[in-house]
């Protein structure tokens, strides 16, 4: 029996399921126009249904039992939109097992265990789309996989966590400390009681986990992914960032060579001429780099109601195309590959230092006899502030290094009694320099 | 009978032709895995069989006659690679009428006859893949048609034109003449011996036509498109420009509002810190704007043999993933729609003057009494280099005003005896100043 329409019910009626929600009631005749059929939003689950989300819904549309959504043999697609691994993890599930296509926004679970998720859907015939799960509206999930089909997949540098974004710019921007930017993220709704994962780089590993999946055809890697969060950049790091031509980003960043991957999150610093410098505030940006294409770049809002509902509702309509037309839809290709995940040890990079020394005679020659030691040679170097026998910043540029030399010179330095704090360091992205 | 494999066939063996062949054939094993069957390029056609193109082909792969392709029973997909309209046109419609699938990167030929073209393709049961028509390898028409498939697109601002942005950049970076930043521009091979289509518009209007028809569903309307090149742009309005807070962009525009629909493609003056006003040199980038995503972006290159080879690719992947699960595919949504193109006339804008008036008393009164008779308030003036009784220019900014007043007043301020040369001005986009 040909169908004459899809029916879609969504889990989780905060602020994504609704965002999605208001889309597929407010642009239905948009959708019936462009895809030929009607896409019908049948019901809403959450336990609130009390909550004014500002959206009025026809009558009955929404309940309080998720089981209404799962167990109606009406509903095609299910989108989870509550976040949170449980029972997200069970309501997926349980649509799968119902034979149900899902949509879902939840790049934690997925990270975590999309692994069984995906092959639990594979085994019941089903698609599972995630297009929200990364950078909200930016449809970058679609242009890794179908547009960029082509392309080995050299590297990725993504600007995928609004809140870092949003704490470093005004950092950049103003010289705040940290803990007053953060204050100030949370003012106005960009970061969360509790930032951890935002701040620590856990859900920009998250996201990276799924990006680097799709690029490199690897399982779902998140233990594998390093993780540094942005918590102990100063304004200082900022300011000789900026001196040196760079800017300090949190990037997720995935690389592809010699049959290695590498998976890391940490503050970078970047050249300032680079467009995705440029990317400020609460926007995401991912930087992707294929052998045909070349550089490419891709910007938006990485988080609110619309754009990721704006995905969500993406997500729905090419499996109602796929479930209309009886195809099967895109793979997700984990491909049994033979690539292996670097260590973070294992990296090469060029390193920004800010050593805090007692400025006295022949400090400058015993730190940098120890990088000369371990292998790194310096690019350049800031000096400033002399006040003979207090501790002044020493900044030293690096040219390409491996990052376990880099951590045998630091474990050296930071011995030496000159030093009055312990060593930072950041990690430098683009062409060499000096 | 399941097919093993989809099978494809080239025509036209130039840069476009030569960067689709090589993805095809190096990255073939990476296609497969990705697409979970293989796709197999079977024939090139080119009349031009000797010239060495630093590829090596099968042996036999390479003949002289495009019937080779088009008569094949075996090939699935014809990708048309040649350019121009004739015959690219006959190979489109020989190859649909013999069922095969299409994929071009023709933007000319799709701008003026596609209409035809896609409703040929409808009756005949076949699809035109058209990625590589618009901003080479950047994926614009799936995110358009896919990726924001649940937006109302409010605007596209493209900077999709390679040659002429370099020659902006070029004038902007180096204060030259276009006439000097054009000849360097051939120099480097990034501008064609007869320029004409690139820096008049017109190769911008091809491809906004395409973009705006998959945005706002209407048909194909090339003759709707307002076209204004950049070669009366001189380095004198990019520095006035830049005082102002502008940098000079050819831009292609497309907004909708009170289902009329503007499209335009002339020199626009944007802010300097929008994220698209730092796209230069030969790169492409396209904003879009939608109801529900807010703003985007997507940056990469324009032209190429493999950036545009990447896009070939991608859609003869997504008409492969199609045949092999018996799919219709995307359909070319154009819905019969009620909006309408406006004329040039109609809208609104601000705008930039640059008056060459000689430096009389009043003058600037004359000036800015006609323009007030006009409805068209100012928002900044700029007059420098007084030399009373000599032409001096005289820059003033509007906020926003009506073409039709703008026309009006112009010619209006131009019968004034003091007004030394035909006023110039460039259209303004952003938000109000003053």
């Amino acid at each position: 029996m040909a169908k004459d329409g899809i029916s879609v019910g969504i889990i989780g009626f905060g602020t994504v399921g609704t965002g999605a929600a208001r889309i597929l009631l407010e642009n239905a005749d948009l959708l019936r126009q462009r895809l030929g059929f009607p896409v019908r939003l049948k019901r809403i689950a959450d336990i609130d249904t009390k909550k004014d989300r500002g959206i009025t819904l026809p009558k009955g549309m929404l309940r309080a039992d998720a089981n209404e959504v799962l167990n109606d043999p009406e509903i095609d697609i299910v989108a989870e939109l509550i976040g949170g691994t449980r029972p997200a993890r069970d309501f997926i599930v349980g649509a799968i097992r119902n034979k149900k296509h899902v949509v879902t926004a939840n790049k934690a679970l997925l990270a975590i265990e999309g692994n069984a998720i995906f092959k639990e859907a594979l085994r019941n015939g089903v698609q599972v789309g995630f297009e929200a799960s990364v950078a909200g509206g930016i449809p970058i999930i679609k242009v890794i996989r179908e547009g960029l089909i082509a392309n080995r997949i050299l590297s990725i540098y993504g600007i995928i966590n609004g809140t870092s974004n949003y704490i470093l710019t005004k950092m950049t921007d103003e010289g705040l400390e940290f803990d007053r930017a953060l204050k100030e993220a949370q003012r106005l709704g960009y970061a969360e009681a509790d930032p951890t994962f935002d701040i620590e780089g856990i859900d920009s590993a998250h996201k990276l986990t799924i990006l680097a999946s799709l690029a490199y055809g690897i399982p779902l890697s998140f233990d594998k992914v390093y993780k540094e969060g942005i918590t102990r950049i100063t304004p200082q790091d900022i300011e000789f960032a900026g001196e040196l031509g760079y800017k300090i980003k949190l990037l997720a960043i995935a690389k592809c060579a010699d049959k290695k991957v590498e998976l890391r999150v940490h503050p970078t610093m970047l050249p300032k001429d680079y467009l995705i410098s440029k990317v400020d505030g609460v926007f995401n940006a991912i930087y992707v780099e294929g052998d045909a294409v070349g550089d490419t770049l891709y910007y938006g809002r990485g988080a609110g109601d619309m754009p990721t509902g704006s995905a969500v509702v993406s997500d729905i309509c090419d499996i109602a195309k796929n479930m209309m037309s009886n195809a099967k839809g895109t793979p997700v290709f984990f491909t049994k590959t033979a690539l292996r995940v670097k260590d973070i040890t294992e990296i090469e990079s060029m390193y920004y230092f800010r050593f805090s020394a007692l400025d006295k005679p022949g400090v400058l020659s015993k730190i940098s006899g120890i990088l000369g030691k371990n292998n790194i040679s310096i690019a350049s170097v800031i000096q400033k502030g002399r006040r003979v026998g207090e501790a002044v910043p020493l900044v030293i540029l690096t040219h390409g290094a491996k990052e376990k030399d880099i951590l045998k010179a630091i474990a050296g330095i930071d011995r030496l009694p000159v030093l009055a704090a312990p060593t930072r360091y950041i990690r430098v992205e683009g062409p060499e320099t000096g």
